[in-house]
């Protein structure tokens, strides 16, 4: 690539037009960043990981990266293999240059510019200085997972956490004078994975064991649960997250259906797909109601196929890069799953995030059967997820919210992200959202009032999350 | 909001270019309405009502601008409950400002503009004044139902109507010499929800009763449908319509298939999920041959689940803002219903609508397979139908009409609307239409043919629409 | 229509700004054609086919020109039936002006103007010079099936052939000196239709009878095709394609399984359906060895459900026009599928082509999984195929891979077409392409380096397909 063409990322990046630049420069751009949904590892928050060089940092653990690699034809052992870091760094920019369009291209520049001051285009021939120079940076003082956060100007970060998590590196970091707020978030998938039963199993061995309490049947997983919600909740917990493949078109078992199945698989046995869909829809349900007692905000993230490929779990274990886009139904099951709770008003405030884009208008508009007050924007569709987290990912999902419901009562961004340097994310997220705002003001499609678009983008960037959220309660 | 700002619908509004400026003005602006699908109530132009205010005019029945206020966290006393019109209206005017982006925010303003030249935003500053200048309009006398339609330029108004209905109001309507055709369109849906036996046979015992005839077996029913298909007809009814979750892929059952259970259920028994899917399709079929026979269009509207929460079913009924999009496999059942009438050249004229916007591409190309001569566009792609009811779903429409059919065949607009302020909706979607044909001519990408491009507009406006429902036969 | 207009199809018929008309005229236009998959007679082009009048070339076999027609109310007769071919040309003629936004608009002006130089629109006011000027050019020497080809700069040609064919006329082609390399492609689908026993019976025997061997079992059929698979290999054969409904959620069966139910089949018995799914995807998986035994691509098109209408199946047959797109689950089939083979590292270079464009996302993102080095792009997402060939489906699919893969490594456009007059698609595949890059560039969304969007584009127009494809080998 040319070297001496200037720096893509300018100012003004993606904004096109004129209000789309005072919507961004004068409302967005300095908002703090509450990223209420991702998966930093508390323990490198509490012990201010530092890192030696680039590779670590960018490719220990990224598996969009991997991906982006694969498909330009790297061999494993340069990508998850036992190359060197440089080696690793030197196919990962060999890579870059055939990443147009792909949004790795860009998020990996926005991090470059933004936590290391680089503003050159990552390619064979960028890499040795970009290497030298994030390696100074990275050796110095000031580099470290918490100077990552404070430097993008986060207020609040959600975890993601067992219930079995002892929470000892939250309290660490609590104790530690750290002014960020970096709470617990409750994700008990575990407890619904009964479909693998000796997983299943030990995780139930490690909450008696937590609970110091016998786990004999659905009652006492419910009640250890709820001890353990509690728990969390003290801690500063405020939201749930379950990740499913879909919500299952099955009735909904009475608790001593529920039982059976239990304990069924807790004494050994299997159960039939129908049974593990039972088992499941149930349990959310109940899981539902914890949430609803405790005023807590529960996700649902749904639409995965996870570890498709058998080499590539055989060889790295889940999250190799190998989870997938599912096609099950979902709008009979999610809107049963609903309306179960709703009708006895012990619904929690919810967000749903749909993996498959194809579902975003059936999302949005079953999110409005269930709207209800006091909160605006109870039912949230969820910002775009995973591999919707693009520009026309995030376009689809703002214009099915934006039609089919209030865009104006959107909570926004996360980054949902293991990685430390993907704070740019949510500048990525506030121009395109400023940049579809701007551009309809200044076609003529809306009215031209600067300030109520601008207390608008506002609360999507960070006002309706600091409300909706209650981390302050 | 700044009330300051100029009112943003202006004469091109929408207009982006010389070309779809143009083609609006000259081609699309002045063309009369053919509504040919709507909820407006018969008796109520009959009667010529008229409204106190705008809370009773806007909200009474409108579940879309229902859906908005829950969204926005509004108590439901405030909106279908015993508060007063004028905390409604306030409770709806504080929504406004938070609808940026929704389609509610665009045909309420052209709503007000249009019906009583309002021309500021709605917003707790303006509503004290828009609320008086409204109520104003409403007093004197020149504002009722059917002002609402001569003003609109109005041609036809095709409503939706039960074969069991004595069709009294719209002779009341004909006899009073109001100008606008107000015409009965037929909806046997009652026929087809065999799934709830006690609704299903009391609406058999309803056409017994008009019928003066038992109806005791299936052909029975179909006899009695007969005779009151020829009385719509007689009255002036050209179109048919069917609101189906999905078409179901089973197979088209015999007639003694059918008569047996029809006769379980109006017996007193219940049908099976199977036998209920069977039933309907066999009774479409047959509903398809009474519609070739008269020479009818028939509409198919599929994809809705309705009213999936308990609360709002329980506290409101049906269509209270809680029925959804729905995501059952639809091509196989779809196919096999168009072909057996096809086969045999019984195929009526036919209008498609898909509610969840996934179909647009499957719906457009199964038109094709059973388009047949002589009548061009024979099978419609329905316009964008109630969630897709706004710009980008317009947009997606016109689309995949235009890519995979014949746009220049399309019937175009309809309201679907049971609002007698609706009719603004139409300059909407020709304003899309315009501009999207228009920004085409000038970005070169289409023949720079303006008189071509606006007898097109035209057709699509309405004169496709006034030759393909043969309202004057 | 306006006769004066001037011809909109110009030198920058597409090319939105400065960097897309750049990137098209300096790197893409002049580059040649790899069509690698097209169904094109190979018997015409050894007899090097001519024809008498634009209707033959037109309209004899093309079932998009048909499909245009008959929406818009075109008598059959005038189609397919017995009209003389000036007649079926002045039916087409009378079609066009109606066409507007659909692709068979440009396709037609490009071909008109490709082809014989004519720069006008059709209409019925130009048919008559238009039927005269193109029947001047195909009565004189200079054009034929060949001319079509060489006049396009195609360099690779690859049809689209039975397992049983003799490739005698790809033999005659390459004895003729034809300086264009014209391979035949495998297409074994005849052995998948195992739901259709006599034909699949009847196509066994012919099996039987070009590899002179018994074919009683499942081994038998294999080996059989093991042996034409390397006659093929040994024609230049370096592609395969299966075409099919939807990958079948079914396990991979045994040997013995496929067997039985081969062998039920075979000897008079009919397959149940899930027997159906079974062998099919245990066949599948066997073809696919051999197809990575022989390292070739192997093109997977799924979704369409075909003949939908008995009424053009009775009186027209197969590719009538009546095939649409269908709406099966797709996720956990493909997965299976890719994964069966990847594990143990047989899974050939692959490309698949989905019909329903609502799954692009989930084959953009299922290829990640199974990308693998050392070839780039491996696994493809295949150009906007049938229904989405159009620049709405060319940009839905540029974008999802973009979003979701590697643009970069994309193979690029195939003209999948009977017709020797549709190479101008590879034109305007192209000219979309360039300006989709063009246009971000301009922007300010991509950096601003030509040389490197340059190099990308020919990549995707032409040198990653000759890569990619081992022609040479």
């Amino acid at each position: 690539m040319n070297k001496d063409t200037p720096f893509y990322i300018t100012d003004d990046f993606l904004l096109h037009g004129e209000s789309a630049r005072y919507l961004y420069h004068e409302h967005a751009e300095k908002l703090p960043i509450i990223d209420f949904h991702c998966h930093l590892p508390p323990r490198e928050i509490a012990e201010d990981t530092r890192w030696n060089n680039l590779a670590d940092l960018w490719l220990g653990g990224d598996h969009y990266k991997w991906r982006c690699m694969r498909s330009n034809g790297i061999d494993e052992r340069l990508i998850t293999g036992d190359a060197s870091p440089r080696e690793k760094f030197d196919a990962f920019a060999a890579t870059m240059p055939r990443l147009m369009r792909n949004p790795m291209f860009d998020w990996s520049h926005l991090e470059l510019a933004r936590f290391f001051g680089i503003r050159e285009v990552l390619s064979p021939d960028t890499a040795d200085h970009i290497w030298e120079q994030t390696r100074a940076a990275l050796a110095s003082g000031g580099f470290s997972a918490r100077s990552c956060i404070t430097r993008s100007n986060v207020e609040v970060v959600c975890t993601t956490d067992d219930p079995t998590d002892t929470l000892e590196w939250h309290a660490a970091i609590r104790e530690s004078g750290f002014p960020v707020k970096v709470l617990p978030a409750w994700r008990p998938d575990k407890a619904l994975a009964i479909d693998r039963p000796s997983a299943w199993n030990k995780w139930l061995d490690g909450l008696e064991a937590v609970t110091n309490a016998p786990c004999c049947d659905f009652d006492d997983m419910m009640n250890a649960l709820a001890e353990r919600h509690e728990f969390f909740a003290a801690n500063g917990c405020r939201l749930s997250d379950y990740g499913i493949e879909t919500v299952p078109d099955v009735e909904i078992p009475a608790p001593s259906a529920i039982n059976a199945i239990f304990r069924k698989v807790r004494t050994g046995g299997r159960a039939t797909p129908e049974e593990v869909n039972a088992f499941r829809l149930g349990t959310l349900v109940e899981l539902g109601h914890l949430d609803a007692d405790s005023d807590w905000t529960w996700q649902i993230h749904y639409g995965p196929m996870r570890n498709v490929s058998t080499r590539l779990f055989e060889a790295i274990g889940p999250d190799a890069g190998a989870d997938v886009i599912h096609d099950l139904p979902v709008a009979a099951g999610l809107a049963r799953l609903l309306d179960a709770l709703d009708r006895d008003d012990n619904l929690p405030r919810t967000i749903i995030y749909n993996l498959n884009p194809r579902d975003n208008y059936l999302v949005a508009v079953m999110m409005g059967a269930f709207q209800r007050g006091p909160d605006a924007g109870k039912i949230q569709l969820g910002s775009g997820w995973w591999f919707n987290d693009q520009k026309h990912g995030m376009r689809a999902q703002i214009d099915a919210l934006s039609e089919l419901g209030l865009l104006a009562n959107f909570v926004g961004m996360l980054t949902d992200s293991r990685s430390f340097l993907s704070y740019p994310r949510h500048e990525y997220f506030r121009r395109v959202l400023c940049d579809i705002i701007g551009s309809e003001i200044d076609a003529g499609d809306m009215t031209h009032d600067l300030d109520w678009a601008g207390s608008i983008v506002e609360d999507i960037c960070h006002h309706n999350a600091a409300r909706f959220f209650r981390f302050g309660e």
